[in-house]
């Protein structure tokens, strides 16, 4: 039975509220993971209720966290996350910097002392649905190493792009900087089948194709040193210069799973409706789809995508039909929201 | 025989001015290319005068191209490059963009009308100069499919971050979303040899080994669709929402030298100065350089380097001892000088 967004919605609210998170920051965290859920991002979607939950309890995160925003100048935002829950701090920042940028053309802002957010999926589509442009990404627990060293010193660090599309055809990329997830790696070893080469490092920073030595190893970055670049810069953005914890000065959750992260953030939105014409925009977005999705096809039965058209998609079909989401989640939520385990 | 940074700095303004180029804008577009040529980027270095010089005198690119930049709110710039000398237009976007980061704190230029501007390394390493914090990026002619296409629809745009580092220990990135060059695949074609799986693709858009059937195909991202959304993403800022051309819109200087290309450039630019006292920001930079430089290595004989540590290292010789250029690319310089062409 498929679940509709508002009931889903309410009981992560529900769940949230049960470990003390206030009612406003309960409420914005579960429109980010509902989001996720419904654009089929799954793994950072409705299941981190209760990993999240777990660390609210332990005091890994604070649930009476005071997020509190800066203005450094007119452009420019500092925000203090109070170690609270990441979906409900990034949508406060988010929040701040799109009032800014609609008064400066372009604002950022600089988040410290936050946690895991999640996606970045669902941030990236509520701005370009309010008509703006966004880069954004967050630093992470160490995944990788730099070209040429065999620990891990960066993590494996998201990016993200969105630009407002006609009609809600929006222009969404969320990536990591890893060839391929750790949790692809953790089904392969749990089938006992082998990786590609250039997936993974073993313990002693030798790519393997074997998944369970990779297991105790680190991902490789996409295009060698470039994605080391980028795992890097995107750190340097999101910990290095927001005052946040960086590179392998952040703790491991599965080291300390009740310490707390000192994540950072970065989100840069930009109002591009001061750069032309609303006719304008519309007439080049137009053409963007049109020139890669009549683009000729290796494979007959597989069409060119634009970046976000898949997950836009699944959440215009959740909208329609309702989410579907398993029994033992559900089981798992009603009971947190319940205030029991 | 090395010639000094003056020498060949002048050198290279005389050779633009003597196609009708305005002092200030020879000036500058020489000293872009001069210091691509120090930092060892020789493929976007000082050959590059002979090939800008040869699209202004054919009319591709307008020697009288009038610059001009308009504030659309206090951090947002419009650039039209008027047609102009490519390294000149960006020189014009970086000052205009960082005069009003100052102020703001954050700032963008949007550039169109423009032409090939070289390697992004010495924008950055300008800007890291200044004490500023740049995101910049540039689209180019076609040479890449989307992830399922098989014909070209976008540039091998370039990203480039810079960020101001302790002493001149900036950390620069400056990366195409290719695999490979396309020069590399040239050389290997030249040389007969193989090119490895995964750098391009033949004309019918299936994988190949054989470099000269991958020189009649077209590069591969890094990462696959990764690269693909970056790619795209890039031209976003860079052309969709300049004003400039974009995607398969861009006419290939091969088919048509002498029509203007219309490019567009996006440069970002933060003052972080106002995000954290120096010596914090001094303390971060130190950290991250030691973290980084001292990983454990794979091979005790190559070292962990940070984006940007080999191209300044570079730059630092060539400012002590001059710069090599071999024989061949200094008579052509001084005949273009010489106004012979």
């Amino acid at each position: 039975m498929p679940v509709s967004r508002a009931d889903l919605t309410d009981l992560a609210e529900c769940a949230f509220r049960a470990t003390g998170v206030a009612p406003q920051d309960a409420r914005a965290a579960a429109k980010g993971l509902v989001l996720a859920e419904m654009m089929g991002i799954t793994t950072h979607g409705i299941r981190r209720v209760s990993s999240y939950a777990k660390r609210l309890r332990s005091g890994g995160i604070d649930p009476h966290a005071q997020i509190s925003v800066e203005h450094v100048s007119s452009g420019l935002l500092r925000l203090d996350g109070g170690n609270g829950l990441g979906p409900a701090v990034a949508m406060r920042a988010l929040d701040a910097v799109q009032d800014a940028a609609r008064d400066t053309g372009i604002a950022a802002v600089f988040c410290r002392n936050s946690n895991h957010i999640g996606a970045l999926s669902p941030y990236l589509w509520l701005t370009a649905e309010a008509g703006l442009a966004c880069i954004m990404t967050t630093n992470a627990t160490p995944m990788m190493a730099p070209t040429g060293g065999r620990k891990a010193r960066l993590g494996n660090n998201p990016l993200g792009f969105g630009f407002p599309g006609v009609d809600g055809a929006h222009v969404l990329l969320d990536i990591a900087m890893s060839v391929s997830s750790r949790s692809r790696i953790r089904d392969a070893a749990a089938a006992g089948k082998p990786i590609p080469e250039g997936w993974a490092t073993d313990e002693n920073g030798q790519t393997t194709t074997d998944a369970a030595a990779a297991m105790a190893g680190l991902l490789l970055p996409i295009g060698g040193h470039k994605g080391y670049g980028l795992a890097l810069c995107l750190d340097m953005l999101a910990g290095v210069f927001s005052g946040a914890a960086f590179l392998s000065g952040i703790v491991s959750l599965g080291d300390q799973p009740d310490a707390a992260q000192n994540l950072g953030q970065t989100i840069i939105v930009i109002d591009f409706a001061r750069m032309m014409p609303k006719d304008e925009a519309k007439r080049r977005m137009t053409q963007v789809a049109k020139v890669l999705n009549c683009t000729p096809r290796s494979d007959t039965d597989m069409p060119v995508r634009l970046p976000g058209e898949r997950a836009i998609a699944s959440l215009r079909r959740c909208e329609a039909d309702g989410i579907e989401v398993p029994n033992v989640v559900l089981t798992d939520l009603r009971a947190l929201a319940a205030g029991a385990s």
